[in-house]
């Protein structure tokens, strides 16, 4: 079993902190650093983090001192939870000095050598690693796991665009509060309210599937052909983003295959049985009123994409909820799960 | 002016309370009777009613005795918070009576006979009421107004479909817990959640549209030729419903057509200044995160449409936001605006 | 290792859902009958309970046949879930009948020669039951379990009353919504709102203490000494009471043996390993802004008393905050540890 | 009816934009200046403000420009919503060129010569201004309004101390968001959650009522001789700080006297029939579940104390619940009616 030191950028934040929890006993990965700001730099993670979580903060971490500087780094694996606002130009470096980096930051996601990555959906796009080393001339390399909204979308759309055929895809999002990081939206205006608004979110989920469910081909990735439409919505919740989706797809399947097709869905993450991966990537629920955020976003330790009430669309032929957890599989949880498919691929360690 | 006297079925329930407190005051209506349940009836509102509303109990009603028989009731107007489970029958009684019926109830909204009526839509579907008698032999009559989601939602249609044609149209609802009455949504359910099932629901808001958009020719309505599917969510929000909504229309008109369409929509009830008519009947909000339940519900003191982010839709050409109070004008309010219209065109008083 | 079969009274209802999630995989403890009301009886349990907790419903229990009457149960543990409008007397004849009850019902908590328990407050009390059966004839017995708000009150006093002494004690309690049981309270009433009234649970809270908390002599129990007062508030929160509290000790010790004397609290469950006993009854909180209910209600799996800002007052001399779980700790779990002391004191089994 | 220019300090938080709003249509008070930050200055208001209130942003202060320079405001009047972090010698500045300063700020309450006052409460302590100025050489003077906490307390106490004499005052608070201002408290703290601490809250809620309801003798205020505990938590509630309060009285009068003394209570503010007075300084509610924060805050358009539960308490004597608007009635309201009263004392104008 390997045994991989890891560092985590970005490492007081939310996103961090969930990198914080996830790696506490895990069987491959041990943090042996944590990155933070300059502000927290010197101090020990305990004192810098103003811990946010429902579970404890970790011992193992508690003690450790907050560096500041990344070129001392000497971790082959790190992962980063920074803002895209300073994410791009030290991911770029750690890459270039021969760290593996797992970045849930938007900066490279779309960037035409750089793999996009859901393990379930499209793990053949880890070939990009190649390219990007070739032309890039890394001995590291970027690997990125997609938004919060457009992970459970993209899982669910898998088996459905394999099977069917999809045409065109209308979302709308309900997302949780913890999707805007911490403090992120003020109580003020959460109480009572819906929020019609995300800062470029729409963008991402319009874009992001058409990616990773695009075809590896001649060394780079054709994105699929379907077409989206996202509005997305901020709900007084603390995690799990809903979605109210309709899809049209290439062909007339009855409702009970496209349940059977988002309930027998498995893929490679499973097989290979990575220490993240859900027992079921997608679980459909069978009562009228599920999913519900509080009661399902857990469902498979938070890894899980939740799928309920698949019924007939009168414009699209068929419609469904959607439901994962944002910042579990939709952040830490992804990138911790990339960089496991990387280990298994021999991509690490 | 006229003073004309009115009865409210269903008096001591949420929308029943949104009846007495839209009449308080009101420059035509006096509130002349208060008809309860069983359980209520003999005891005075104040004491029958569990008053819900922030706002006080108007002293007028405090100590009218609820009344149960409807078979004495006087009052040439009616107005009815009856549950659908019993409102049925009571209203075609009372209609027959000679009572005008504006109900809230939705059994007999469909019906070919009867108007679904919001004053700015489909004026000139009252001339139903004339069929109406005929075909029932009545002397009354009875009158409905729209499910809450559909209401705002089909005051936003009109100037579209009038001005560009419609196709589809695509809408996932985020209601609040008010539109399931009190006690309703027991807040163990809603806390940190939202709930993605409203019963019957999508039904009525994907057929209601049809008939209000719909032509009155040869005595009867034909029904708009649009598609609509409908995704109903309930989210924590006390009043107020907010609709993501993409629409196809049968031309492509630049957006600032559209939200001038909408923002420059004046209509019947406005030309004729009644009462309740809101100044606009669709305000346009122009900030990027608008509308809000909370901050903007009560536009047009609760009778207004309210839209923004007019927008493209990659898929349909179109989409907005629409918020409508959902107790107000997408119940009580609208009734209240049907009977006041009826008023003006003849039928009443 | 004790095997005993166990039934669950009132199982459909939110604090038989927990006896249901709580004795899942007990080590002692077996779920052989679940009863209902009459509406339930005959039905799966999974038919006929509308399960509202966050985790799954057990397997083992959802295809159990509710039953509806309790004159057949042979199970020698009776946990009592019943809403004391009729616990009454079904627990009467069950303890008649020879079963050992464990209830949760408020109606016979005051009585004289009935054990009000906590295990790690006053377990002697449970001598009270060989009175019990003397007086009553009864081969079985009752033993209860206080209300959620006293439960961790008088957790938190046990060790102040033995160590420095009590003379007044004046609480303030913010209790989840959950403590009103399903539907319970109208999410229309708790959205942006606080419940200044909880009926009844004032004069519960200033009485149990004093009974929990009193001398076993002479075969009963003598009332312990101080006074107290309870302001009880429902708040917007789902799981977990927390209480703003002031005591008035005998002695003037300083904050830190205070703190030494809640923290260092042992007591029999912990020295006999019960098995849903929490490792440490009593945890204090450091942070200035803790116990908070949604990150600290699960401390100990829920079984554990939590308390913070352990401060001095102005009129009392002391003041702190306590959190309790209040459907685990302070409903079903407090009657499972009250069970589990009663097997190990060789009342059971 | 004077017309007096007025500045606001702070214009663009939450507790300026209550000045804004209260003072639109005020019929002694213009806005002549809006000030605000560095980061403000020189943009229009409504280019500035981030509105966080529920009604709109008034037409009038949409298209001045935020000042930040104070030295040059030529009103007489300013009302200052500046943080405690800068307001303490940008006030003192300002009276002493000449400007009579409301402020809400807590920086100068407790000094000797700065009236803290409520006008139903010690509208004689105004002659602290004569004193003020003397001693400091001022034209211009300072006068405060008490923390939102302390306000609706100190006034529900001014009866009970005239009437019956007051010993002890045990508070214990449940505070709405708003009190944080914005962005305040994050939404992922709140949700599903109390936070049972507000820094430095506690220590002004014991010294202040001390003050503003001791006498006023030799040129100075002697401190009232009760002793008072509080105890302040957060809950998620958007306005409304809502007060659970036991208090000992030198006598022990029958509960429905207390009741009288509240209801009846009658001051300065009423008999001068101030623009901003409430009609009842107190309004005592009969119902056994109220005040509710949400239900009752806007009593007396925010301005009003509401008192409900008044009962027996077993330590103290009597105990009731208190509400009051926190951001009206404890912030801008307070000073705004401050200002009203120094208008009709001959201080302004």
């Amino acid at each position: 079993m390997p045994n991989i030191k890891v560092a985590i950028l970005g490492a007081t934040g939310t996103v961090g902190q969930r990198f914080v929890q996830l790696l506490q006993d895990h069987p491959w990965f041990e943090i042996a650093a944590v990155v933070g700001s300059e502000r927290s730099a010197g101090r020990t993670y305990g004192e810098a983090c103003r811990w946010v979580l429902d579970s404890e903060m970790p011992a193992a971490v508690r003690e450790m001192t907050v560096l500041e500087d990344t070129a001392s780094l000497d971790t082959p694996l790190v992962f980063s939870a920074l803002p895209s606002s300073v994410a791009g130009p030290i991911e770029e470096r750690l890459a270039a000095a021969g760290h593996i980096v797992c970045s849930n930051a938007s900066n490279h996601r779309m960037e035409i050598d750089v793999p996009l990555l859901i393990p379930e959906v499209n793990p053949d796009h880890l070939q990009l690693i190649d390219i990007q080393r070739q032309r890039r001339g890394w001995s590291g390399a970027i690997a990125t796991n997609p938004n919060c909204t457009s992970t459970p979308l993209t899982m669910a759309l898998r088996p459905l665009l394999d099977k069917f055929g999809l045409r065109r895809v209308m979302i709308v999002s309900m997302q949780a509060l913890s999707g805007a990081g911490y403090p992120g939206v003020p109580s003020y205006d959460s109480v009572d309210n819906v929020v019609p608004f995300i800062g470029g979110e729409e963008e991402k989920v319009e874009s992001e599937p058409q990616k990773m469910l695009g075809v590896f081909r001649d060394e780079k990735v054709v994105p699929a052909g379907f077409n989206t439409s996202a509005q997305c919505n901020r709900v007084p919740v603390l995690e799990g983003h809903l979605e109210s989706v309709a899809v049209e797809l290439a062909t007339q399947p009855p409702i009970e295959d496209v349940v059977a097709a988002l309930r027998d869905f498995q893929a490679l993450p499973q097989e290979l049985s990575l220490p993240s991966a859900p027992g079921q990537p997608i679980v459909v629920l069978d009562a009228p009123d599920r999913p519900q955020p509080r009661r399902d976003r857990d469902t498979g330790n938070g890894m899980a994409t939740v799928v309920g009430r698949v019924r007939a669309c009168p414009l699209f032929g068929y419609k469904f909820v959607i439901l994962g957890h944002n910042t579990i599989r939709g952040a830490a949880g992804g990138s911790l799960l990339n960089a496991e498919l990387m280990v298994a691929q021999g991509y690490l360690g």
